[in-house]
């Protein structure tokens, strides 16, 4: 069974010198060992289905520590940078665009004339567009070493968050709007949702950002100095990408106090409308009740002359209409007429 | 009864070297001495029944500094490491999976061919898996120096944080959806307490991280560059422990404001519901009010002609739902019948 | 088409030695070359409507690395300060001050006798008031180096800030006032909009002033110790510029608050209207209610004797402004009315 | 008068060396020159009543700097340690245990042969088991130095902080168990007063806590090797009150937040109660007040037909049941009746 | 003009030696260069006045640099400390004790033999006890060097916020026990005033410490090692500053969770009278409502029986009765009678 999930872990190489190159497929650890060492660079990228078996193979022959070796088949990696003086030993992650709590692990090994890339999942990653610029790219990035290879795979990674976190940004807006004008009882949910997928991402790049940062600012023998001018932009990038993180973080944060103050105003306006028809309402209720009381108006001309008044009860409507009346514009002094959208 | 104490602090032994096994318990102290030396690894165990007479006089024989004997037999100690020169002295603690509030003590000397580990309570620790690979790992384990010894057991430790850490994010988890969907009154205590063992986890965390940072960083005769690798390695795994419970920490600090947001949206339906009926039913019952009272028709014409129309009763029940509707309306337009979920 | 484009990337030259002076608009690259290294300092600045083969041309020219020519096309780049050994790449942000979510990109090349500067653009930028200057300083000012120029030209944009943060300033004094006198429902989505700004503007200066700190920090053979002097006075308004945006982060955190509190005030009052209508008319209305009951007087003295009384409705009007009155008085002692502003 | 303030501020002596022990109270400075040097480690105590003349006296035998006795006479020091050469001087705080608020200050001068150390105030400190211990430990800890006592004294006030924090946590623990279960309107200021305390006790051990650290981590001619070993025991111990104050911080936090969700629970169910009876009784009201209307019913057969009914009443009685009914049911459906504890 | 504001400029000398001294005012700049290097010590005050002529003047005698005489004149400095060789140049803030959100500047250059001094304003400032103590002062503060004098500048400006801080003490707690007692309206703006006022001097104060510390860290030659051991005193003050601002900040955070947790207890008392007033009144006013209903008595001996009854009136009110009295129970039962203060 070992043997059949080995041959699922196929190991895409591609390897070139100035004048030459190849791409091809191998279907076994055996046969990379004969590529080896034939090209000026090699890149072998296993795309998912690794397995402790088929990682000790590559070990033993590349002479990987078995700590990296474990590392790579142990998927919730952070983001790091080791050094193992024969190569180094890069983890970085990339998120799934599609569920941003979620995020794939990419090992890289950097040797001399090697680079090795471990991916967690089979399918789509953001290495597309490297690959056809190494077809493709006749001249200079075929001249270049290993080293810049590695680069060019972190740089491909670190460019891959800014779509995600473009569309994060709308996606804080979207609510922001909404939030702002017609709130509804689901906002909470989807405010915390949105927070945990900008802590989730915050916790990705941060690691990220110091990798790279150990990548450019030590001097490893296997790292040019051309090379690092690059790394350096690289980590310009993951800078960019921390204050964008954080400046959503920060915004984040003030949502939900945006909806309480939203729904409190609401509160308010509900309150005033029921504080408007109470007030307009009751009194002339009770002066109706008053002469609705059936006090014998035959034994007392005290008793409730206005019943038979005659004008009586013109009069007690007036009262009413004068009640209220009185009371709408204390109301309307008070300015919550105005407000309340009535 | 000091004596009958002493008895209960059981040493439990494994001692190796390249092609020797020895695994024993002893019931004084006296017995340990003489094996000491003996093997070019030996691990002594003590789990629990610590006593100071029972530190005194295993001090005497590894000549340790009252201080650390002191720190051994004190529970409450940070995790830290210490060097001695000739020793070196870990303390670190394991949470009780069953209450997270509470840990357990365990402290490590790591001599040049030792190493002497305190547990603060008898019973169930996270050391049996490491037990068993000691018995049957015949090969690499057993050449490997105590220092090798003393990495596994701190990374027992630290990885016996993980499946805790899990157990606490899916009780947040179900709290989160619990919050979210129908909030009870228990809610603010039960999210209290999880902030609570979210701060005590966090504050055993840190110094877990940076007394084994220290052991890592700096180089110590007794630790060989060998075992500093799996170190550094252990060093990553407590950074992912802080990673995770800062990521539960942010969780938990937001949800507080969830439930108060839910628990405002329900007020507000609830004020909705009671402005609703008192708007429906408070006109039409003035309006009723109006015709019960009792103005003496016969003295005018003014005194309520209504009451004597043929379709007089009509009128005002046609009135009063006019009025109720036209309410209803209102308050349609302005959306509240729609989320009010009635 | 690329041609088209290129010719509206207009070069704008000031050229100056202690005693010679050229200021002229430059149409071509190949211009720029004759121009290069006949004056002790040559500005060139491009102001808008760059594009990659333009800056290829100026890169070829000057020898600048191809990274830095591709951030001064990419314009979303952090402020920050890159050693080249041969010339200094200073990037920097001028906000916009009618929109200040809005940043415009400035980049500044350094060299031993040059200063090109790429914005991103066109028109209306902080820098006239110093080619003023230039025109006019025949004295000192043509006498310094080009590292002084580069000072003179991120002094510039340094104090652009001061004016946008005063502005700034003065609308958030706007808004307290308003959220403490008279709060609408609008306040929320204002304060929110100026919490945006105020993070923006952060985000923004936080980078410039390190890069400020890498320029007058270490020493670069390119900035002599005297314009260093210079670029440390820069760095302290920086520093100013922090400070008040700090305190303006600061007391923006506390107007949602605010906003919070006054509305609940006002809550506060309308809850203390209603109770008091509701509490003075409830119980008149239901004693009026009571005399409105149709018991049989006829059948017994019990039922209702109050109807036939002489002063049967002075007594029961009496009652109703009895208990109306007590129940002011009870209301009046808690302070209700006092600071419900009836 | 000066005198007579001297009088009050007596001087205890505790001298010994490895074979004499001396103690005794003095009455004036001059004495303590006598016994200066006689012994191998002198402190001299004083307790309350300083006065500036008498700090100076002091001053001139042991030739401190001006600075360092005005810092013993201004009572507001933070926790500090200098380095004069001669002598060490430090300040050290102890919280008053019964007013957590409050702080005496202890300071010591610690030089090759003696300890000085000066009480704020007269009367009880943290001190007198150390006495106890000088007095009867005949054996090791007489050989040791003077810097050794001024490790015991600086331990004896770390370790009185903690049963003080002790208490404090089980009065935040009291605080949260009323809080979460029978809040009342005190509960704000309580909360508030605890911070305070939690704030001031902070205040306190941090820079404690770094005086501590300056101690043990640089060198000086006047501490020994072994002493710095118990003093980073110490600064451990400095750790821990550290991780206590934060975490009760943390906690403290919260509280208010609890307090108002509390708050906010029971505002709930007041409004529940409210709008329930509300709700069973305005409609029925509403009905009987239809029913009271006075229409002529003899001018038509549609005014009030069911008046003249056989079972007009009953049939009134039940339709209001009914209704009522139907909206209790309603309420029951929304789950209001359940969690409202009525 | 020029001319005219330079004669309100005054400059006050104070020039000393160990034997003598010198205390008089200039009227222009010239007569200044005259007196200098006379004395050992030198301090030219200037108390306000200040003008870019007038600088010039001054900086062409003693050689300041151009920046420096620009700061002087620019006042919205933050406190600094900055070396130009030859001479330091402090800035320094003092607080405005009757308007704490103003500040006064206070620029300081220190040379070799003189210290000079230029302030905003004209008037009141913190330094005229100094200058008293300098007059009589006959000893040792003469002897020593224009670095001491410095130093007591610059602690004398440390000094003056103590008595400040100590105000807004007061402030605060008096502010506190209103929230807590009995909150107004006004509560949210002097709240909001006060936290203005922290953070204001917050952001005096830390500049002000490191502008201190950067004095007592490094070794300028112009400051002794005598004065430097000052200095740090004069730091500790500045931390000790520092410790009653965040003090003062923490609890001010808490002071708007206080009012509004006051605030929402009244809302709940107000509430509460509310529903207790309903639910006694509106039950009884429901059957106040049936009896008054005109069902026709004489048809049925099913309608309204109780009319006729011998006790029907009495059986009304005792049902009323019964039920307000049970609901009291009920309220009673669940606490709400005992908090209410009714």
């Amino acid at each position: 069974m070992t043997t059949a999930k080995m041959e699922e872990a196929k190991i895409h190489v591609i390897a070139y010198s100035s004048d030459h190159f190849l791409e091809t497929t191998l279907d076994s650890v055996a046969e990379l060992a004969e590529v080896k060492d034939k090209y000026s660079v090699l890149w072998a990228d296993v795309d998912g289905g690794l397995t402790a078996p088929f990682l000790e193979q590559m070990g033993a022959i590349f002479q990987f520590h078995e700590l990296a070796l474990e590392d790579a088949l142990n998927f919730k990696q952070r983001a790091k940078t080791e050094d193992y003086e024969d190569y180094l030993f890069i983890v970085s992650r990339m998120i799934n665009p599609h569920h941003l709590l979620d995020s794939e692990q990419l090992c890289i090994f950097l040797g001399p004339n090697y680079v090795i890339t471990f991916q967690e999942k089979t399918g789509g990653d953001c290495l597309s567009g490297l690959r056809e610029r190494l077809r493709k790219g006749a001249g200079r990035i075929r001249k270049l070493g290993a080293d810049y290879l590695a680069y060019l795979i972190v740089d491909a990674v670190v460019d891959s968050y800014f779509p995600i976190l473009e569309e994060l940004g709308e996606q804080i807006e979207t609510l922001e709007d909404e939030i702002l004008e017609k709130p509804d009882s689901t906002a909470p949910s989807r405010i915390h949702n949105l927070k945990r997928e900008i802590i989730a991402i915050r916790r990705t790049i941060w690691p990220l950002r110091d990798s790279i940062y150990s990548l450019c600012r030590d001097s490893h023998p296997l790292i040019s100095d051309n090379t690092r001018v690059y790394l350096r932009d690289c980590y310009d990038h993951a800078l960019r990408l921390m204050d964008i993180v954080e400046t959503y973080r920060e915004i984040g944060h003030d949502l939900m106090d945006i909806y309480l103050s939203t729904v409190n105003n609401r509160m308010n306006e509900i309150m005033k409308v029921l504080t408007i028809i109470t007030t307009l309402f009751i009194p002339p209720t009770f002066i109706a009740g008053i002469y609705g009381m059936n006090f014998n108006t035959a034994v007392s001309p005290w008793n409730m002359p206005e019943l038979h008044w005659f004008y009586g009860y013109p009069f007690a409507l007036a009262l009413m209409v004068t009640i209220a009346a009185l009371l709408t514009y204390y109301l309307f002094r008070r300015g919550w007429l105005k407000n309340s959208g009535l």
